[in-house]
């Protein structure tokens, strides 16, 4: 295992791609464990021999979706938010980025809610990193927000249960349904924002 | 299948919930597909036979649990609500109830986060029904709260968020971590109350 040596190379890049994404749309629509290497490669219509050039095994395929996911969450994210001048908006290009990344890598995003502990420690702790080091972007912003007068394991707190109540739309949210993942997007911000708004007015917890 | 057609009446109703628990226990541990009877006959300390006269198959337990969890936490609560005087004092009720009651049962409450989906379909749909009820109970509430003006399909969206919000932690608190349950649940009430109260005074979403 090498995690982070992705050769984002032209044909072998589109390859991986292709079984990744193949592979994650069956996870999500069978489960990992009930995913056969034979499923993947009648999906991605592979041979199975062109998938073990590229993964040793059913594992080293979900680790490369759930690690591209990752750095797909925190690419260039840091710099974003350098941008941006109060904490305010960038709570809110945090949430409304997660979201709409979300909307474009549904059976991925599931493999990340669902899948990483189907992973082998090495190759979870490796995703959990990236997964903290992501939640502390959120927890640092919020500081900020209240004036670093808040425990830093609150604001972590509060990031997680951000992410939570973003990610938990995924498991329920209808595309042909009455409300729009964009409305519901909304409906997340405003929660939250007015919520910490409570909060820091003096109404809310002792920080 | 016979939902809803549960004895509680003594001795056969405690070694169901025995079985239950050990089941829920090993299926949030190992994962509901790598669970084999075997393996609950072992934990529960009772002979495969015995399962048997209970449980037809592994699904009838996974079932059972779910079955049990729900009815436990939809169990005197529109009675309770009814005695409660404000909308306010309903969703706080509702909230510190949610996980309170999932504080005591974890592995069940595990089982319904991440299993409902491996049931068939028919025992799937009653589950679903009465996890549809318990959130139409807070809709309710906020459509109350609103004074009736929000639209019924966002009340219901808002009540899917709040308990997505409040499900979140169970995949990440640590009973041992600086951070006490209770004082998640307050933190989740605190977001919430004071987001749908920035809503409510119109600097929210259009209804």
């Amino acid at each position: 295992m090498n995690p982070g040596a992705k050769e984002r190379n032209g044909k072998e890049w589109v390859k991986k791609a292709a079984i990744g994404r193949a592979a994650a749309t069956l996870f999500d629509k069978k489960g990992y464990l009930e995913t056969s290497l034979k499923d993947i490669s009648e999906a991605a219509k592979l041979s199975k021999g062109c998938i073990y050039y590229y993964f040793s095994n059913k594992h080293e395929i979900l680790y490369f979706i759930l690690d591209v996911y990752m750095d797909h969450l925190l690419e260039g994210l840091e710099d974003e938010l350098k941008r941006k001048t109060d904490s305010h908006s960038k709570i809110e290009f945090i949430m409304r980025r997660h979201l709409s990344l979300y909307n474009n890598k549904i059976p991925e995003a599931m493999a990340i809610l669902t899948g990483a502990n189907n992973l082998p420690y090495e190759y979870y702790r490796s995703i959990a990193f990236k997964q903290k080091k992501y939640s502390q972007l959120l927890a640092d912003v919020l500081s900020e927000y209240f004036d670093g007068e808040i425990k830093m394991n609150k604001a972590k707190a509060i990031s997680y249960i951000v992410f939570g109540m973003c990610n938990s739309i995924m498991h329920w949210h209808d595309p042909e349904g009455p409300i729009t993942l964009e409305e519901l997007s909304g409906i997340c911000f405003s929660l939250f924002i007015g919520g910490i708004r409570q909060i820091k007015t003096g109404q809310g917890l002792n920080m």
